[in-house]
């Protein structure tokens, strides 16, 4: 949560001159984004009236021969009505530019807040959305590969070493091969499309119980729509800490989701191994950081153990969970 | 520059409500503010057709008992036309409010943007709107004395010891004595108002060649008019590194604030000293900051030669450059 970069008004205000926005008229570095720069512009608007939009500048993480999957996949999925903030064109057409020798975009901004806590009727949307989303996506031509499946999850874990992973806490030395485990049992044959795979509260925008956008697509990749679910729930459906599961959101999300796409015998069937998988690619991500990450940064670094409690939660209820 | 404290959408939520503005839209922490955290809040507006404000959030630094000194002072100058943004008071009447235990208010959002390189129609225009803002200011019915005058620089200079300040540069230990003379050279019955008192490019919001905003009014004090000229002559006119005077943006600075505010023949006379007290007051809190910042702290340190290059330069030709 940074803002790497720091732009002058003048070279804000010659970058907005490339694009058909109108003048610039404010400018706000927002604290968002874990690998980007981000600002919050306002300009006069083609008609004078005023538009808004989020200027983001890509700092590192990301592949940027991925950046036109990412960028055309809001401008498809905004075409077919999903809450998605549309790619913003230069005047040449392009949806990225460059500045200062790093990737910049423009994107709509759209209203809404995160939720820290979700109600049942919020968990119900986003279920629907996250489906919406699923059925809009298949018409998209583009595929990205998953690189953060259940393999990496493994071999990340390995990587990390049982002894570095018992330092951080006693329980992560035993998810090497229990992520090893899910990788096998993996199912490769569930439905597929484009699926979100971060679908965090703070990346849902909401107003009440209504989703106003879905934003930070920048791990969208082509694969099982169960899944997707299956990371939502993981998402959502717990206290931070992974301590509490809220069996209601859980329930709420899964009911909101098969009310716009029913889920199938084998995707039902799946979901207890795709949730294990979705808290293992958590687990994976938060144990490297953390063994990356020096105690003494001011990064705070995410505990592994929050998702290690939700991969034991459906390793021992997931069976009776996601029965209908 | 950051953002200091989280806040769930859920107690942004309920903060909101206790102000007759709509209900809340979007909220974005932004990085701004080097002692607050800030958040760009939208909300639907007392009529539904939308409306933008800055809350602040005041984490440190700021003595809370001037807190009503300041937040009033916005509302006296946004009543008198002034471009400054409103305190927006809450449906019991209070310019602020508690939230965990600090204190937050909720301003006015104004668009604009902060120049880094002034041209000099926008000095011009900020000349005149800092006389505007004095004569604005003089029926404004309380004050709060200046603690950064220049006893306090010669003082937090001479605290700082020469063997620290000469171990930041050379050049540095002689201010302590500088600093001594222009406190006992410094004029006491020039006419005084309100003055901001740290009107950097940063402070200041434009349209084009239009000042749309004066902000972050936490310096505001009680002091000489001809000295806050005097700190917006040094934070505007140069390089940002105090190597290249910028004639031009100089003199269109004193010409627009005498388009409004003509100075008195004991203010011309003064400003050789006051814009040495402007450099020196900066120079004696980056020193101190400097030596009380670890050098691998992740905060950048503001070099206080940047200012030892301005008040050289106003000690060389202080004498020619004000006399009209």
């Amino acid at each position: 949560m940074a803002v790497y970069t720091q732009l002058s008004a003048e070279t804000l205000a010659e970058l907005i001159a490339q694009y058909d926005v109108g003048e610039l008229v404010s400018a706000k570095g927002i604290a968002e984004g874990v690998s980007n720069s981000n600002w919050l512009i306002e300009t006069s608007g083609k008609d004078g009236a005023g538009a808004r939009f989020i200027l983001t500048m890509y700092e590192k993480r990301i592949d940027l021969s991925d950046l036109p999957f990412f960028l055309d996949l809001l401008d498809h999925l905004a075409a077919q009505g999903c809450p998605v903030p549309r790619t913003i064109h230069d005047r040449a057409g392009a949806s990225f530019r460059w500045l200062d020798g790093k990737a910049v975009a423009l994107i709509e901004f759209l209203p809404g807040v995160s939720v820290d806590h979700p109600t049942e009727g919020q968990a119900y949307s986003v279920g629907a959305v996250l489906a919406e989303m699923h059925l809009a996506a298949e018409g998209f031509a583009a595929s990205r590969a998953n690189t953060l499946g259940p393999e990496t999850s493994a071999q990340v874990l390995a990587e990390c070493g049982e002894a570095a992973l018992a330092e951080i806490a006693p329980a992560l030395p035993a998810t090497i091969a229990q992520a090893r485990e899910v990788a096998e049992a993996w199912p490769t044959d569930l439905p597929r499309s484009i699926i979100h795979s971060d679908l965090f509260p703070d990346n849902v925008l909401m107003r009440g119980d209504e989703v106003s956008a879905l934003i930070d697509f920048y791990f969208a990749c082509t694969d099982a729509m169960a899944y997707d679910l299956a990371v939502t729930h993981a998402a959502w459906s717990f206290s931070s800490d992974g301590h509490g599961y809220r069996a209601e959101i859980g329930r709420a999300l899964v009911q909101g989701y098969e009310s716009v796409r029913k889920l199938g015998k084998d995707e039902r069937a799946a979901l207890p191994v795709l949730a294990q998988g979705a808290a293992l690619r958590f687990v994976s991500s938060r144990a490297q950081d953390w063994i990356e990450t020096p105690a003494d940064a001011l990064v705070t670094r995410k505990d592994p153990m929050a998702f290690v409690r939700r991969l034991d939660f459906y390793r021992r209820e997931g069976g009776d969970l996601f029965t209908a």
